[in-house]
């Protein structure tokens, strides 16, 4: 695409009619659970104060996605635009916006970063609580950007929304980045991959020559593979309900596969505990189920294993741990959402490690569709057959 | 005491019966559960090959040889020798130590350290492979080394039992000290203030400037907060269900206190969350119990917050924490286990902070009494009235 041809200051603080005006643009509104999204003309506000509205060149599809899309009941609410996987150029800014103009190229990240409060200053969170990251419809406000042509009002998600040409952001929610990197590698950086490789590279600090066990083999546990290749393990084992899925991994760096259908009598944890001679140093929880936290639990190394959930259970779900393994056994349990990163700072890092070849995200573009055929975007994630499929807005 | 008196070379390799020769020496012997201790002779057999026999200068009452003694069933045993810390002269070695040699001051310490296995050559562990920690009646080679004058077996307690004059333990169990430090100091780092120094300074890494929430500010507890202060740290709130603990904890950097019998209609996590504007960095629990390690997790803070679990509840307690606190709120849970203390390598360094007047020792010793007295100190600490009661084996 060619940045110069675009015009923005012709719609800089007016409404945006998506598939409206000359620029062509529409989103793809979820108007009930489950059911193929519809691209449609809506009315895009312009940015509020410390808000960016932000023309998306690419998105990816994200299981959370398929998550609050499928979800009949709140925390999932209809109609809304989905999506939260993007990069996109910076349109116009809002009132009291000076770290971002018009042209500037953003990742849009549901992961707030408002880099002033004492979580963002500081080294050790990425929770910051300014804005703090919820499950929520709304932008931080409480109100919405978006509406439809009978004036309807849609919804927001994550903070982001970028399954439309034209979404509305808040500062603390986008990263500037460099324009070398592709889009369609780009947009990876918002979520999935990020999550996966900063589990294993800020979460756990993973130590070289180490063992790692991922337990789910989906985009977000081959990302915590590659962020352990590049802290140069020794070895990563694989467990996943499907087979095939270690073929998948091996480019990933997958060393080892268990098939946790086909255990037999044993459990999974039995089966690490004697293929690595008391454990793994690190494991991962990448499904989101609170027996699998227990596993990864029972066959990380007694003396110094972590064990790192990633994994969203249902919501009220509990982990139950021994107190007595907990005492004695020297093992530590921790959560990492958007694997420890803070986006202002961490995620031009990734960028760089990807420019010098180091970061593979290539790998994970198994698909790219045109924006027309984002519903086939979510069959292809359905069936298991994706990674990350691009949907791109103007193809 | 004056070493030079002692010809330890006349018993060496030879039973050693004491209260029977010469050099008067007993060993307090639990026969009942909860009954007072009977002092009476009993046979201490010579080292085997990696042990040392030890002649005990002082001992101190730790909570656990309370807990072992009151308690009717396994991992109980009776008639059983108590007591794990202590400090002592090696009076004779068994086949094959070259480390240890006859007049070595020494400590015992409950968590063997082989120096060899792939855990005790690791930075990060302290649970060595080779001697594994357990609960157990027996030294580790599930054999006792105490017989009393009818013949009968007596048992071992926490690889060490110190309320003899003389004792065996393995050489995975000693770490030898200098004598510039004073015995009735010196003893005390056998357990529980080395396990509470060490939780703050190795397990939980305290942070200069940070804030630290102490549940039960027993010896463990009060340890804690010695360590926390030796780290810098700006505030420590201690927890306790009795209100004087606070006046004996302003002695060792207790700063603020919550009495969480008169909490009222609030947790105690959510007044500490309000104190503290969002949770401690650092939160200890020291009771042994699993809703308390459940009220730390919910007021330590998110983003960096450490729990750290030192007491040991029932056998069979569970640890409950909702899946969504773990991943979204950014905080660690962990155990430490004698403090994350590797013995052979730490001990020297808290015995060298001691004698440079950093750490603290003087002020845990509230009671000294000879060994004749030792129900005296079982009594003081049962009511609460002793710290750290040191008996003299010799007085
Ligand atoms: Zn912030
Ligand atoms: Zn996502
Ligand atoms: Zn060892
Ligand atoms: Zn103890």
């Amino acid at each position: 695409m060619d940045n110069t041809t675009i015009e923005f200051s012709k719609t800089a603080g007016k409404p945006i009619r998506c598939r409206g005006d000359r620029r062509w643009c529409a989103a793809a509104v979820a108007r009930e659970a489950g059911e193929p999204l519809v691209i449609e003309e809506v009315i895009v506000a312009p940015p509020k104060c410390g808000e960016v509205r932000v023309k998306i060149i690419c998105t990816s599809l994200c299981y959370s996605d398929i998550t609050f899309w499928k979800l009949k009941d709140p925390p999932a609410y209809f109609p809304r635009i989905l999506g939260h996987e993007a990069v996109g150029l910076v349109e116009s800014v809002g009132d009291g916006v000076s770290d971002f103009a018009e042209g500037d190229m953003v990742i849009p990240i549901f992961m707030p970063d408002c880099a002033e409060c004492m979580d963002c200053t500081s080294q050790k969170s990425n929770l910051c609580s300014t804005f703090p990251f919820r499950v929520t419809p709304w932008m931080h406000d409480g109100t919405s950007r978006f509406t439809d042509l009978n004036g309807e009002t849609l919804y927001h998600f994550l903070f982001v929304s970028s399954f439309t040409e034209y979404t509305v952001v808040h500062v603390a929610n986008v990263t500037k980045v460099e324009t070398s990197i592709p889009p369609n590698r780009a947009c990876l950086l918002s979520c999935g991959v990020s999550t996966g490789v900063g589990a294993a590279w800020k979460s756990a600090n993973v130590e070289a020559g180490s063992t790692v066990a991922i337990f789910g083999l989906g985009s977000i546990g081959l990302a915590v593979a590659e962020g352990a290749r590049l802290c140069g393990v020794k070895r990563i084992i694989g467990i996943d309900v499907n087979p095939e899925k270690f073929e998948v991994g091996k480019a990933f760096g997958v060393t080892d596969f268990v098939d946790s259908r086909s255990s037999g009598d044993k459990r999974v944890s039995e089966i690490i505990n004697e293929m690595t001679g008391g454990g793994a140093d690190y494991c991962f929880e990448c499904v989101g189920k609170a027996s699998l936290v227990e596993e990864a639990f029972a066959c990380c190394r007694k003396g110094w294993g972590k064990t790192i959930v990633l994994g969203v259970d249902k919501p009220g779900a509990q982990l139950t741990f021994k107190s007595f393994d907990v005492l004695h056994l020297g093992k530590t349990i921790s959560g990492s959402l958007f694997g420890g990163l803070k986006p202002k700072s961490d995620i031009p890092i990734l960028i760089k490690r990807y420019m010098n070849k180091e970061l593979e995200l290539d790998k994970f573009v198994t698909h790219e569709v045109s924006f027309e055929e984002i519903n086939k975007a979510f069959d292809l994630l359905l069936e298991g057959k994706s990674l990350r499929c691009v949907i791109w807005m103007d193809k």
